[in-house]
């Protein structure tokens, strides 16, 4: 069983100690479904009873102790994921379907001075602190994505040409775009900063004719993109580097990362800036940036932050612009927010991954599945209703000569969505 | 003549009154020469005399005078503008290419503390003072824009289909463009902050068949585009409306404003915000913001900013994310920089603006001709060589529920540039 996910003695066998709801238990009970009930979700106490009275809900949340009630109560963004992962918060119905209801509760809006105080409070993420925090993730065993992502291991939002085209498709789709964005020319340098299973830099130098330096701190991830690229005959033109992105040096054409700012948080934007301002050829150099983000600044909730992702802050779009591009004194060609794409890629890979439940359930326990499978689920949502944006910004140094316009003049042919 | 472009007295004759140059002066003359050699401009002095010997320039600067001289090197960005509007400074071969050769003297970067200092001290645009900054500008009479726009009176960035589109063709596909980002609907209710002319209101409404309620405070604008309206038979359904954008009320399914941020001055971004927020439905409303930004917070120049455009200010991107589409919580679903297709424009403007050069003259006078003239030629060489941005921002409130995706997946399709 993975470290952080073992389950407290109390509560392994807690439907057998607990003692019915007594009446303060019933009165918070109608409480919180008085809170649930615009978005159609029935509550039910441990004794399975139920003050919900109107008709068919979308699904149904079983509280099944006191503290578990109160939790979800007092501080409802942690105590949901820390309930369900520990199994003393139950779903009857289709989670995400739930989760998505739940996120529907309220509408992202500014941050609240208590969000505003965590983010103040949020202490940097130092060399150290950032390989461990990546570690925790990426480190769970390549076996463990190999379940439930693409055949490539792409662990970032995926592109759908179409509403019918597979993970697969979507996911070389998105490869094809970031490499069209940049206009990348054979025999150019490229950097990438945090490659992950190594699929971007593969494809760039496969179908692009580029060499690559792509660079990455999880072991799992570079010695599985390093035997990808010994078996594709791709060795020499694509060197996947264990370094943080802070220590990237030497200059390239382009300079690309995808799904790695939201591990730099925001404290060490202007270290990134400074290794974008110094690997980007300044006449001729463009990049790009693809990452989750915001609306306004908030903290990441605070349960993923602790359990699945620590260190980890979706930047605002206003916070990547003014504290990372303008510092960089970089020039923003284009933005395009694909955050409903992100929804369906966590549509397909929560599938896949509620597919591979008895081998995740066997191989890490019943708690590691709820905690992975309430956030895929809880990430679904934030996407669908806003919560959540996902952004690709293409840039290249103000005093650059290769400026570029991204799309014909119109540009609104039918899309997707 | 127009106020403010009177010559004082003393130079009306200049050539006749000064002396020679002396030893200093020609000293001087040298310190500037070795400045502007780097991007081949011959600097001549009243004389006739040059330090240059390098070969063929791309252009000659004659300075008449030495206030003007001494003008160029302590504070250039605003005599530039000022000695040739005077007459103090003449230019030798293309005006355009000389003005472009000028603005490489130095890469955009990061505000220098003067340009923040000035930022500081720049005060809010007033409702009075609005009114006189934009009546500067836009009331100089509809004849003399009819001299030099397309025939709709478009004063925007437009957008060229292909490299050999004409203006008119241009202006076109920019208004078409904006109303596809936009996805209007027949029979949805838009407002549009500063209208102009009303190509892009009476446009709307006769093409996607929406009713407008377009705002200006432009008299001469209003009074062209009502008669417009009333010719096209579209009165009952563009309302154009002669108030300032801060005192729009009601809901509308879509908010556009293209050019007018410049005007509004990020001392009054905040009332702005709060008019875009509250005009636009939450669930269904989206907007488009288009206008003349930079890749750094800095001041408009100091010349551009008495002369043409008072109270003018070219926000940076990150200053409209952060302080008009935070606060107002809506959500960015698409940015595009346009900045070519302006440098493409101010060109064609340029152009028409030279081939009507002698009445241009008669109807204002040589400075307004040549302040107007250098305006032209510096926007253009500002939008080419990066010190000028243009950003078309689409957007929906946080909470919508008609967030879409402007492109199909693959939107690399080839580009004019």
């Amino acid at each position: 069983m993975r470290d952080g996910f073992a389950l407290p003695l109390r509560q392994r066998d807690s439907a057998v100690l607990v003692r019915p709801p007594n009446v303060s238990d019933r009165w918070l009970g109608r409480q919180l479904q008085a809170t649930l009930e615009p978005v159609r979700i029935r509550l039910r106490l441990w004794d399975a009873s139920s003050p919900w009275s109107r008709g068919t809900p979308v699904g149904e949340i079983l509280v099944r102790d006191r503290w578990a009630l109160l939790g979800l109560i007092l501080n409802p963004d942690w105590s949901f994921g820390e309930m369900y992962m520990q199994g003393r918060v139950l779903v009857t119905g289709d989670l995400s379907q739930v989760v998505e209801s739940l996120s529907r509760l309220s509408h992202p809006g500014p941050p609240s001075i208590w969000e505003r105080l965590q983010l103040a409070l949020t202490p940097p993420n130092y060399l150290l602190r950032a390989r461990r925090n990546i570690h925790h993730h990426y480190d769970l065993g390549n076996d463990f994505y190999k379940l439930w992502l693409d055949s490539e291991l792409v662990y970032t939002c995926a592109c759908y040409p179409s509403a019918d085209s597979t993970l697969e498709e979507a996911q070389r789709a998105k490869l094809d775009m970031v490499c069209r964005k940049l206009r990348l020319q054979p025999g150019e340098q490229v950097v990438e900063a945090g490659c992950g299973w190594g699929a971007l830099a593969l494809h760039m130098a496969k179908h692009y004719g580029v060499t690559v330096r792509a660079f990455n701190i999880s072991r799992d991830q570079l010695a599985y993109a390093r035997q990808r690229a010994a078996e594709e005959n791709l060795s020499s033109r694509v060197a996947f580097i264990e370094d943080d992105y802070r220590n990237i040096t030497g200059r390239c054409d382009a300079f690309v990362s995808v799904g790695m700012l939201e591990h730099v948080g925001r404290r060490r934007f202007g270290a990134l800036a400074a290794v974008m301002r110094d690997s980007l050829k300044p006449d001729t150099g463009r990049g790009l940036l693809h990452f989750i983000g915001r609306d306004q600044p908030r903290p990441l909730n605070a349960w993923i932050r602790r359990r699945i992702f620590p260190g980890g802050y979706p930047p605002a779009l206003g916070e990547v612009i003014a504290d990372v591009l303008q510092p960089a004194n970089l020039s923003v060609l284009d933005v395009e927010n694909l955050r409903l794409h992100y929804a369906r890629t966590l549509t397909d890979w929560r599938r896949r991954f509620e597919q591979a439940e008895s081998t995740v359930r066997d191989r890490f326990g019943d708690a590691f599945f709820r905690a992975w499978h309430v956030y895929l689920a809880g990430s679904e949502a934030a996407f669908t209703t806003g919560w959540m944006q996902l952004y690709q910004i293409v840039f290249a140094p103000a005093a650059g000569t290769t400026v570029y316009h991204l799309r014909p003049s119109h540009p609104c042919a039918p899309a997707m969505y």
